[in-house]
């Protein structure tokens, strides 16, 4: 067998999981299948399998991959072109579709629950250190209206079509009191 | 065949809803079949089938019925209120991690999404109308971060377990500036 690199592994691992987050975020989750991931993969079943054993660990690795990097700052501006940027995911790749699946499925399987929760502690303790100069049981509760908004105003794009972020980032603004 | 009141119809319908409701809120749509439905009702194939047609039809509606009723008025109190009866409609019937399943569902569901879009703009609207001080924009500003927030810390119950809503309240408050 000839040598393969492993920028090629992980070149061939990055298209399935590219592959499967487009039908998972317009089919959801549990009406897709493996024989559909290897087809919208292109690659053949066997390639599949040498990266994941089942659909379960290909939807922990697209959870994995889908948290958002924060702003480095939290100002008016930079909180609007935040949630700009999920305007733009959802719109180019249907990213805000794909959580709705990962949360619905979070929601009956333990397993990804645990996964997601450490990504949110994660993303909230992220906020808080954006906020330096708050006490920390206000930045704390601050961190939890940041996810909330951020999450809700996803989910109005997830069902909703294309919606102005305006009245969601003036929300992050009104809470964080910059 | 014997007679059969309206009320006894309507009570062998809520009987269905409430049976598949939580059965969804545990597993999901798509794992949940017509037999399952039948099963966890405690009704015959036929009595279901009598009542709806598919499990679509069962879905449409539950979501109908999946709506809450505002607060009468806005206060720090009635806010506050409203998200406890969230945090308990969780803890009594997974009610959090409905909201979920049918989000996941209207994303890649046109039919569905239609249906959760119009009870969004009643939603909107109702919040609208508890704010007749406000500038018809900001009302409607006001609104959408209301819907987000309330949907976020839902979102945040249904995959964490409890969690407390006072962060959440507290955002509504500061956005309202109430």
């Amino acid at each position: 067998m000839p040598k393969v690199s492993p920028a090629h592994l992980d070149a061939r691992r990055q298209q399935i999981l590219d592959a499967a987050r487009v039908r998972f975020a317009t089919h959801g989750f549990a009406r897709t299948s493996m024989t559909d991931l290897v087809e919208a993969s292109e690659l053949s079943v066997g390639a599949i399998y040498r990266y994941f054993k089942s659909k379960d660990e290909i939807i922990t690795a697209i959870c994995v991959q889908a948290s958002l990097g924060l702003p480095a700052t939290l100002t008016p501006a930079s909180i609007l072109d935040f949630l700009e940027h999920l305007r733009a995911l959802e719109r180019e790749s249907g990213h805000a579709r794909l959580v709705a699946q990962i949360y619905a499925e979070a929601a009956v399987s333990p397993e990804l629950a645990s996964l997601v929760r450490e990504q949110l502690d994660g993303l909230r303790s992220a906020v808080v250190a954006l906020l330096p100069d708050h006490e920390p049981a206000e930045a704390a509760r601050i961190a939890e209206a940041f996810v909330a908004i951020c999450h809700g105003y996803g989910q109005q794009l997830a069902v909703r079509g294309d919606v102005a972020p305006e009245p969601f980032a003036a929300a992050i603004v009104a809470v964080i009191g910059v």
